[in-house]
């Protein structure tokens, strides 16, 4: 019985990187739906559920990608919605991964926590530009982990609203700062053991010359994979390399993982009916991958 | 060589059941058309028949799906148009089944004939709620089964004008009657042999308290798989069961019936290149799976 | 690791055709984009080359379809300059060929080549009813190969305009005239050796009073394949056959070569991946399928 995949997105376009990556982890067909809305995913699953045996359920499953990730868990709640209206055995394993963020934000926290030896109890922890959809959930995983974070971003009212959204959504206590200058970047990372920059390709947003007056640092995480780095020093395919001191954690090798994850993330979705992979899942892969 | 369906819906959304069960009958490939109009299926007829050797169209074929059972069958008489300007080795095999409404209608008939142990010649049916896509197509089967087929809505000239629809499609002839309360649908049973409900989901469109006045129905068959039932006491699961000296048929009994002809349906699409499955063909399957 | 080509095309729906042929050539997966413009292609490509190791891209390609064939080009010209800004074991091969439109005249060319037994040297060509995407790259061919070629329209200035852009495209020097009866017919066949007819289907663009004056001509070609024939007396099926003196080459034969040229072309795009295909190469896969 064919591995039955429906990618299920928001955007004009299905991403052929999801669907190049579906086929490598696996799948034997993938049905693109674009141009989706939360109110169409209830139909989806019906499709999904009503067509084969429920011991062969296994085989179908579907994946939420685009470019909007709040959206994409919007999709997943509706998914969520229609199974829970079914017997328990009407049910298709789900993912969510729109442009990679959990994948993303799973395989930067692996790596950090990697680079802290395992510990990340107590340890404080600063994403700068933070709000974008890797940032947000870096955050959250590095909250759960026991470190205190700060999420910041230029406008105050937008990092305020980012953290009121990641408690609401995931219960974690994220500390919104506003970042704009080198001064308020100096105060940022003056106390942390641990800096990510999450900020938009191509512009740098932590300057060596501020880092290095701080010895306390101890990991510097970059996610931008387009020069310059976002955090000076910073090479993309440094994997917990010493700089300085410091251990450094470049794009590449976080991207690295990152494939990693999800390749076994569409692998997983096969491998039984019933699993919704959330965050906390796809953060378990990626110890596992790791 | 591959078999390759060409999936033409003029719908927004490729039916996803469609595609997953069309994967399971066998097809290696399966191409969704969307917002197709009848205009474009010339186009597609031609792209089907002029890319591989007459001796291997058998591994290409065309399935319409979509909402629309009456829009449908005009792209399959655009098909049919666009073969007979070609000589006759040039076909590939065509079927037709908007919103399961030929595999649904043809297993709906097939039971209530089982049910009624083989014999339909000159029995007095009821479609009640007739006028959707099902109702419709078990009128047709059942009067060519040689029963006096009635064919009901709430309002007399919708009634007329399906009734009038299918004379000019099929040349069947189904008495249209308005049945719009407990009054009329007790008169339109009282002299029946064979009820079926076609109505939309989760509508009662005839109570135990008026069927169990008349003795002499003997089947009761209902297309309606969410409560409550379109004839209480029928049971989803009831295959032809035995209720209160009835027989009951239960949606789920057809939809399971249904699903045999539509996975059979595929299967033949591409035993031959020169086959059109009309309501004909499709009712044959489905005596053929029973 | 299984072959996936992606289909890029700025129209509403993907060449059915050319799905169905990519299959039959080898592809395990076609994803097709639709509604794709020039600036799309920067990002297909993107996802193309980072979702697989280096080692395994030639088992990812691209081929661009649609129905104008310019626009195909500029495609292609935004696939390579993504191409150029990495570094050079990020690549995919790439085909364009809307409408067939490259391997069609590759497949023409060849034919017409073949019936002057190899020798365009100084040959004089006229492409009738030229303007269209194969007229264009038929000119531009046999302009390769050493003839003196013609290409006529109706209009003087669509003439002019399309023999300009052979030259600024390909470096290609086509003379341009206007041909709008028989007497200007006549004067442009007067002196040539090979005609070629490209115009819309079912017109008749040189009858045969008009040719069998002209002793000298020993090609006629036809890619016409509804009749009536384009050139008058040249059959569908005639390839290299002899008429009066003539060699015939008529629709069918070169949509014959064209089909195999077609199916050799996605095939190769699996071969390796850095090439692109271009009408040079393209036709280089016609010459050695001949």
């Amino acid at each position: 019985m064919k591995k039955i995949l429906a990618y299920l997105s928001p955007e004009k376009y299905a991403s052929l990187f999801d669907l190049i990556v579906g086929h490598d982890a696996g799948a034997d067909v993938i049905v693109p739906y674009c141009n989706i809305t939360p109110e169409d995913v209830r139909d989806m699953v019906h499709s999904c559920i009503f067509t084969r045996h429920p011991d062969d359920l296994k085989n179908t499953a579907i994946f939420i990608g685009g470019h909007d990730v709040n959206l994409g868990e919007q999709m997943l709640d509706k998914a969520v919605e229609a199974f829970n209206e079914l017997p328990d055995f009407f049910r298709v394993s789900v993912a969510v991964d729109p442009d990679g963020a959990y994948t993303t934000a799973c395989g930067c926290a692996v790596k950090v926590k990697k680079a802290m030896e395992g510990n990340l109890q107590g340890k404080k922890a600063v994403i700068l530009a933070g709000t974008g959809p890797v940032g947000q959930r870096v955050a959250v995983l590095l909250t759960k982990e026991g470190c205190d974070v700060t999420l910041t971003s230029r406008k105050k009212g937008r990092a305020e609203q980012i953290c009121a959204l990641m408690k609401e959504k995931y219960g974690a206590d994220v500390k919104p700062m506003e970042v704009a200058d080198d001064a308020s970047t100096e105060k940022v990372v003056s106390d942390k053991d641990i800096v990510i920059a999450t900020g938009p390709e191509g512009i740098q947003v932590l300057s060596k010359s501020i880092w290095s007056k701080f010895p306390q640092l101890k990991v510097l995480a970059d996610v931008n994979a387009v020069p310059p780095a976002g955090i000076e020093g910073v090479g993309i395919q440094d994997d917990c390399k010493e700089l300085e001191g410091r251990v450094a954690i470049g794009a590449l090798a976080i991207g690295s993982l990152k494939m990693k994850v999800h390749l076994k993330l569409v692998e997983k979705l096969f491998e039984d009916n019933k699993t919704i992979f959330d965050l906390e899942e796809v953060y378990a892969i990626a110890n596992e991958m790791a």
